[in-house]
């Protein structure tokens, strides 16, 4: 059994990897860290896990996360780096749900982040975890970056056309549309059900965080910089994100067959047939990445379409497949569900 | 294996068994039935299905259902009256969730669905399937009538006190709120999202055909007849039902107590403690009831708050655990479900 | 032209002021105030507003609201308490959309708002602001309690049956359905999209601010104290309320003649024909209540539909009768809004 | 006085030109036709119009559109083509919310639009109701083609930098997200609740009906034609639309000042401050286009956000201005409404 630990448990990306650990078979919770719920049981802040999770949170300062085999930090931004050293010199393995070590220019991040890096000399060792992409360094990691919600439905829809050549990678564009679970489960007046519900508006246009991550992730591809304009926009979806992505072919090329190739084996990665338009209910709750592509009007623009749940493939779910993955399990474990739908 | 049918497996319930069904070890599922969709893959209707569920919709008049173990009824009302006898006769159990089997009475049935009952004579075998009280009559049964969503939220939500006789059964109130899946993938205006979508209004008022579903079973453990104003409501989600059930006591009780215990071995109801507010989300996509009680101000009136997910627990979730008292199984088989929050 | 002054305007009944006073004919806005947003163009925050109001915030310190003819008080509950009297000393009009002056008791008051009352003195002369009621007192008064949300659906919704004395009033229920606007535009968690939406509860079970204020309303019609059980529940849906009330009959009565006398000339409840179901989104963004009637099943409990706007009928479009009525002029000024569907 | 008739008014484009009328104060409305509705009064259809509009459906066969000034088909596609010719032959001015005449070249209509065309004579001297482009066409006209939804959002956000010259014309993007309303009220599976709530897919990628008549539109300005990929996607929102537009430009230009000047003296285009978001809820109910534009991060690439509400400037409210602009009146005539907010 695997002792995992969690980090900031009372967040959206924490209840999700309770939801999934609670089911997997080599699992063994040990602890849930959370400032201010000390005591609290796990199932009463979240009584959808009554009867899945009993365990009851814990101070992160008495937490022996020592202990653990391996610990998830779903906590913001800027935590994972002041912890992670200890876990890693004891034995620990670290997966980091935020975007602590994504970034592999320090002095970018800290530009992005507004906050100085509290552990750059772990960030060259840490390894992005989007597995159809880096599976074998994952396996072989003690840190595992893992992606933003975003970046991996941006990649993964772009990744077969980059790697093929056959675009301009000068003038991508990745418009984006989120559910309003992605802000997290902060108290700030822009989630607010009387603010986003019923409303749709783009935010983050002049620069957004994951713009540096996804760029990064297509230059390594491409193997140079490429030019992204990347729009995110708040959607009254709980859940889901759906990237249209806009790229110019420079080559003739059939399409369909190329991503159905790249993702023939990628299980959670699900190339539609020709001509699909992927709806993000048809992946709630599941670590799935569904994509479609298309070429309008037999014209030179190819549009991508790729649906994630940014909490499962975007989030928790693409945590837990890194760590089947860094322990050698069926990476599948603890991710055999079925998505909900209506 | 039990070789599972299913007869209208376009509609919501229809997907639900699907998804349930998809993940149960011992199910193997061997027809899906269509009158309009033959020859299309489930998974070309519903792709939240792909990679779960292989097989394609079958022409009803043609497909093998008595070769089937058990054959469930996902149809709606006046299908599955039609269609039981010659499958009962070739030894296939059969699970309705339409609401053919659910009235002893056959002229009450006839008034309140408005059409002529096909095959009276089995209406007396029918076993109510509703678990957490008919557990041993389900065991035996050849034939289950799978209760309506709003009767499983208000029976379970009154029964204790029902059993307990310490309320005034001549005047119960059910204040009822759906999800709109409840009323079924049919194309129809008022279910239209730009007519439930913000949107909330009372229905059937005059009387709506669960009012004699859950009198009779009320009536049932009562020992006599109950007084029930039934009041439905539409309610902007997708799924849940959450019943407020209103009745005045008669005689000091520790009604929390009542419950825990009525309840205690049951688990698929979750008494929350005294003073809870159960959310619809907390059950999303799992067979569960949680209730809890209250009784306000300390005045002679006790409120129950039952929720449930009327596509689960409330239609689909209860068709598949009755199937598994059927069959001698685990009644959890197929249903270890995390309810999935936010 | 009215001078009207807005104290914290920066909430939801603040911008709701602002947009019915946008188009008053007899309205000059003159202050609107707010304590973090000085400067701001009001606009700025309401973008909804741009081309309507010009004014910015001001702080409440240095607004001369001395110079207005009325304030309004759009503040939470415990500010217009410690400022009024300075007001009302200037000769200026206070309409308070809070709970300050709501009730007559102040221990009452006291106990249930958690705070002690700053100006007791002034509770005796507060009128409350139900026109339908009270409309003669308003005219003299010159401190308008506006009601609450949950109240002035309740009240309006009970009233005709309590006036006839022809009901129990010694069991009463409201079962009420609120959007999530009630909660205010404060960050909290509760509130958030992704807490409430798709997702359905009751609250406040054991007891809410808005039952003394009910009770009081009720007992003053009847002449008695009345019994009321109010369950209130958070809904997801962005403005409404739909109060579903119960009441046993004691005499045989023609309810649907009743309610259509009593409310025969009053322009802003709306009784619906016999057996409607009145929606939350045939009154959006309109001062109306609708109503209907029912009687199910022809037994003794009258059922009664209630709907408004909480953020209209149930707070600014009220305070703006009031004021209309407060300054002699034609009731609906400002308020001949078609409401909005779908 | 301004004698309208409706023809197919129990749509939403039909219930919100009525909405907007009821407040006109030159209109007259005389008829409202429906085909199955005759006799019933649209208040009954239309419980928000109660008090507003007192006139019930009659049949198109029977009505007596010929004494109306103005004739405004709020009908399906295809329609207003079999029956403008004898209204405009009696003298009667004609406005179509549907896509009859909006297409110049016919054979272009009939492949888009899957049927013949009824009158093709009148297709030149329709005039398209885009008055921030036309007005002065509009002016003089006998027959308006009120222009789509999408068509109106993307027009208006492309119009100044075409208009300019500054873009490259051949790869412009368009990414649109639509409210539902947008799908009519016709009973359609896609248009459930339960199917479009808490989802969002794109639609129509391969090719929409209104790719033809935005290409149209734009080339009229660019004097030439353009390359436009537009991809339409169904957002779960009842009204709204939020245009993301893409182009290159080729060569550096003051953009916000462009825009402010292009739309200066144009009331129903509203250009909002630099590095805006506009949101779809702060046009809510009104007859206004919000726009912002941004250059992110520096680059070549223009984005521009535009956002509509689709049944008001992106069809009713549209066709109001319209017909005030027809008439000689105040184009702001029965268009007095403030968005609703939240």
């Amino acid at each position: 059994m695997i002792k995992v630990g969690i980090v900031g448990g009372t967040g959206y990306t924490g209840v999700e990897l309770l939801r999934l650990l609670a089911r997997h078979p080599e699992v063994k919770l040990t602890a849930v860290t959370s400032r201010k719920e000390e005591g609290m049981p796990v199932a009463e802040m979240y009584p959808s896990l009554r009867g899945w999770v009993d365990i009851a949170f814990s101070d992160p300062a008495k937490a022996d996360l020592k202990q653990c085999d391996v610990v998830f930090f779903a906590t913001p931004n800027g935590i994972a780096m002041s912890q992670a050293q200890a876990l890693l010199d004891a034995g620990v393995k670290v997966i980091d749900l935020a975007a602590d070590y994504r970034i592999k220019d320090v002095s970018t991040w800290e530009h992005w982040y507004g906050m100085q890096h509290a552990s750059p000399g772990l960030i060259a060792e840490a390894v992005y975890g989007l597995p159809e992409i880096n599976r074998e360094q994952i396996r072989q990691a003690r840190l595992i970056a893992n992606p933003g919600c975003y970046p991996t439905a941006v990649q993964l829809g772009f990744l077969p056309l980059i790697e093929a050549g056959i675009i301009d990678t000068s003038h991508l564009i990745a418009d984006c549309k989120s559910g309003v679970s992605g802000a997290g489960r902060k108290a700030e007046v822009h989630a607010l059900f009387a603010e986003a519900g019923d409303n749709f508006k783009a935010y983050g246009v002049a620069g957004h965080r994951h713009l540096p991550e996804i760029r990064q992730g297509l230059a390594r591809v491409a193997g140079h910089e490429v030019g992204l304009t990347f729009v995110p926009h708040l959607t009254p979806l709980i859940r889901g994100i759906h990237a249209t992505l806009y790229a110019r072919l420079n080559k003739p090329a059939d399409i369909q067959a190329l991503y159905e190739q790249r993702y023939a084996n990628e299980q959670f990665v699900d190339v539609l047939p020709a001509g699909s338009h992927p709806e993000t209910r048809s992946v709630r709750g599941a670590n799935v990445c569904r994509i479609a592509v298309h070429q309008p009007q037999g014209g030179d623009t190819v549009v991508i379409l790729s649906v994630i749940d940014n909490l499962v493939k975007g989030a928790a779910g693409q945590a837990l497949q890194n760590m089947n993955i860094l322990f050698g399990l069926d990476e599948r474990a603890g991710l055999d569900v079925v998505p909900l739908l209506p």
